[in-house]
């Protein structure tokens, strides 16, 4: 597509954001399978169905502009969700491998709240009300998500994991 | 590698942020290059310069612990940069293309949020204290790079990149 406005660049995000969305649909129920705590299970179940919410709320702006969110690939959402097939491929101790599940699901978190940050600045500049109401929503909970994944990491998961295996001798900083 | 432990996981993702910050460096100039705004051309410079500085720490971090940034692409940034390549590719207003420069930065900011926050939690876990401070001071210095993007957005190259194209008659949202 041409970007020739900041209408074009603000559709092309949100079709972006929709196929970011899309694919963590497709991604989060081997993650959530993967996950042994049983509250990283659930904060990870939960943000599958708000995740849910967000593409049809992507839906009803692009609607709303008589565009879809086909024809794009959002990389950077593919190449973060690589790096969480990766960590999941690797034998490691289910304490180990809940940290770096919530290290992935920050990653894919801030990828987010990058992408509704702009276009909810997007939205304002182009005086899309009820688009604003929108994203900004989606925003707020991407950010509620990625903090709760900081309670989780802090309640435990990252204590688990350094004691999950014999203590390293460590001379490192 | 094997994922044995909380340091093994700990030594992945500072590869994974090294080679973060390579891939920054090497497409950072231009970026740089396409940027039409002059306080744009310096904020992506100044934080050029910042990268290396951030490497220098991985790389301090890294040896302390006898183990260097070789050995891990980041899935991530590549396809964040991907992105960021595909905008630059894009014939595009002046005005419109500084706004989705700024959008990229932010991604590849974010990124680096994520990064830097579960990489000072496992250091601190981890009891490496002087790698708790160097990691803080980057996380630091990531978040004020985001923020000062922010502000050049709202500053005007939104507001810009809207004017910069016939006004289109808009009924969406």
């Amino acid at each position: 597509m041409s970007i020739e406005s900041l209408q074009d660049l603000y559709v092309n995000c949100l079709k972006d954001a929709y196929s970011a969305e899309q694919q963590i649909i497709k991604a989060l129920p081997k993650v959530i399978d993967a996950a042994a705590r049983p509250e990283l299970k659930s904060a990870l179940s939960e943000h599958l169905e708000q995740t849910k919410t967000h593409v049809e709320r992507l839906d009803r702006i692009l609607e709303s502009m008589q565009e879809d969110g086909k024809g794009k690939k959002c990389r950077g959402m593919e190449g973060i969700l690589k790096e969480a097939n990766e960590l999941l491929s690797e034998e490691a101790p289910e304490e180990v491998r809940d940290a770096g599940i919530i290290d992935c699901a920050q990653h894919v978190e801030h990828y987010e709240i990058a992408a509704y940050g702009t276009l909810r600045e997007f939205a304002r500049q182009l005086k899309h009300e009820e688009a604003v109401r929108l994203l900004e929503q989606t925003l707020q909970e991407e950010g509620a998500a990625d903090k709760a994944l900081t309670g989780i990491a802090e309640s435990g998961v990252n204590r688990d994991a350094l004691h999950s295996a014999a203590a390293e001798s460590s001379t490192a900083m």
